[in-house]
């Protein structure tokens, strides 16, 4: 039996499982690899510190080049742009494969990467670097190839899923809810990257190339976070039959692609709706094989650790076998659409006066800059107390729900909204994914 | 660009979409597989019957042999036993890779054509013969390649899923919903496959070989039907948090693979409980990866091509470039345990005297049989008429859920509960499956 020169750099979380699971689960990897996965040697930065003891010490070293110079696939964990990029080059120049679950760096590099591998005649596997276990890298690359997408819809970040989660169902702040889940491990001290929705930008523009055959950078991404979303805002989704989910959506339109990430309100009856807690799942829609979702663990060391093994799998059967992984990240080259011109519905909530003529200007607001309502709800009444304490005007609250509309209109439309006389204040705006 | 020449046995619903798509899809495609699928014939039975007007009837031909020798690719879509069986094999013998969406074929010849495509150097592919456009033979097959399988729980046939849902949305009993089924085409006239699970086990079958690498028939899984649930079974389980899906199981145990399609009882909270209509979805649970899921349409034309054409691609992107699909089927070969060493939760729902004493007899014939009991529940009384229409004996409804326990024990615990003097009745028995 042939055997795999493997080198593993980092040794985190998932580089732990990785090395565990290359030598317990070594005679089924063999039978399916048609070779022998024979990790070499683990790139980290101090020999010294402590480690699981699954860690064989004697394949610890410092000494990256050397370990990437003998190998014959590179598992890239140690994340983050440089040095992961170098690191990668270099091994495509010794015309080893690569492994890697770097979103950052593929969302920054991707198309580079790509042509490094295809130019070295090696392959370039990231499954792990999206959504952690779910197979959808796999899913759009390669067992979508027969088909043209149409829309990818993705919970991608455990953070907030969790976060907001736990909004739902204990109906708590975002700022309690956060601390909460920073004291159990759950999120990071500093939670930018997850809560803004940067972590799930990188993963958008992942899965809008895979999608869509086209350079989407991170930067392209229209980014809006979970900060803002109120206890009030999920209550007010729950009794209406929805869900707030951050939603990394990428959509083929005529004129190119739209790429965004924020907060939606998801129906009870779409799939993504009861996909819960660590749980990530990814909606495809393509034109035959219409609707379909990948779902399962998006973090953690062993499910991320499963995806890279997979991937050194597939490099390692093409090292002894023949063929390669696919090459071709973009043929189409489609467009990213501004923001301004993305199109979805939306749900506006208004706090109005409580007079004649209200649902005339709102709703003649909304015709003249072309946003077509499909729905009014109007909710119980109350009396704003005025600045001085005493009862100032009676208002109603009225859940405006609208057709699919560009962005820019709505946008105008909110403005103007604001400015009119009947028009006590905007409760909330946000986007609606249809059923 | 070199062409690959592509034949198709059969124009039916599916046919006809795979030759529409290779047409209207032919650029990216060609993008994709680094070909063009050149489509070089269709064969069908009779050349003059009436066809979708996307078919090409310049490319209709009877003479299926000739169409086979001059293929690079033969997708087979006639369906059955024979001739499927022999014209793959003669691909095979003139060089050509196989897709094909035939579950029946598979389940009852799979290890043959495994056999018979490596020995020609060729591919096989089959992703169209389980759950239609659900990806779910390239997830066992090649993203799950770095990891453990432990259970594969499916639903995989949509006809049973539209019986049960409807049940379970109107009330209504079994034979008025297969009734209104049919009428609308949504069943067949022979429903017997569906109803009674044929179609599911030899999907069951498909993937347990797949999932556990190891030789699985047909006629290996234990087969129960949906004729049997009532109205009253469905929403018994409806108010303990259930509903009853027709699941197709396959678990790996310590001795051997459990293969079974039973209707079962699947809590709310489980990502299966809220598939629905004519979609499919697997669940797989893996050591590494813990739970997927694979979810989407589980037949149709449209989609049923795509799976077809992701096939196609792959099949032609190795004969350009090199590389092979996965050939090592069978290198566990782990044994099929026969039904009674099968291990299960149960819900077994009794009709009990309302008497001191019942409940001690009752847990006692669980308990003599080495079944442990998880809960037991107690629902309103009632009085059973006698023969004689005078009020006979009063009973009360007690629901047992088990925990884990073999088949064996349960079928003793149930007939032993039968002859009991306090146990007027078994009213069901039934799978659970946990959370």
């Amino acid at each position: 039996m042939e055997d795999v020169k493997v080198a593993l750099l980092g040794c985190g979380t998932v580089g732990t499982q990785v090395a565990r699971l290359l030598d317990e689960q070594a005679a089924d990897l063999t039978a399916r690899a048609g070779a022998w996965l024979h990790l070499t040697g683990i790139a980290v930065r101090d020999i010294d510190a402590p480690r699981d003891p699954a860690i064989d010490r004697t394949l610890l070293t410092t000494d990256v080049s050397e370990l990437i110079a003998g190998a014959n696939i590179v598992v890239e964990l140690i994340g983050g742009i440089e040095p992961a990029r170098s690191y990668i080059l270099e091994a495509f120049e010794h015309g080893a494969s690569v492994v890697t679950g770097n979103k950052a760096l593929l969302a920054a590099h991707g198309p580079e990467l790509y042509e490094a591998a295809a130019r070295a005649d090696v392959d370039l596997y990231y499954e792990a670097a999206v959504a952690g276990a779910v197979p959808v890298v796999y899913g759009l690359r390669e067992s979508l190839a027969g088909d043209r997408i149409t829309a990818v819809l993705g919970i991608v970040n455990g953070t907030t899923n969790y976060i907001l989660d736990e909004m739902t169902t204990k109906g708590l702040d975002f700022d309690g809810v956060l601390a909460e889940a920073q004291r159990l491990g759950f999120a990071e001290a500093d939670p930018t990257a997850d809560v803004d929705g940067f972590d799930a930008a990188a993963k958008c523009a992942i899965l809008a190339s895979l999608a869509f055959h086209s350079r989407v950078a991170m930067d392209q991404v229209h980014v809006e976070g979970i900060r803002s979303v109120t206890a009030e805002d999920i209550s007010a989704a729950t009794r209406a039959g929805y869900v707030i989910k951050l939603i990394a959506s990428a959509k083929r339109r005529e004129t190119g692609i739209e790429a965004t990430v924020a907060p939606m309100l998801i129906p009870n009856s779409h799939p993504l709706a009861s996909v819960h807690g660590p749980f990530n799942a990814v909606v495809i829609e393509a034109e035959a094989a219409d609707r379909l979702m990948f779902y399962g663990r998006g973090a953690g060391g062993a499910p991320t650790a499963s995806a890279v093994l997979s991937d050194a799998v597939a490099a390692a059967s093409h090292i002894v076998e023949g063929g390669h992984a696919p090459r071709e990240l973009i043929y189409a080259d489609l467009p990213v659409l501004p923001i301004e011109e993305s199109v979805s519905r939306y749900q506006v909530e208004l706090a109005v006066d409580d007079t004649v003529g209200v649902l005339t200007e709102v709703s003649g607001i909304f015709a003249r800059n072309g946003v077509s309502i499909s729905a009014v709800g109007q909710e119980h009444e109350r009396v704003l107390q005025g600045e001085d304490g005493l009862p100032g005007r009676a208002v109603c609250h009225l859940t405006v729900t609208t057709h699919a509309a560009p962005y820019a209109a709505l946008q105008q439309t909110t403005a103007q909204l604001e400015e009119s006389r009947y028009v006590a204040g905007i409760r909330r705006v946000m986007r609606v994914e249809e059923a």
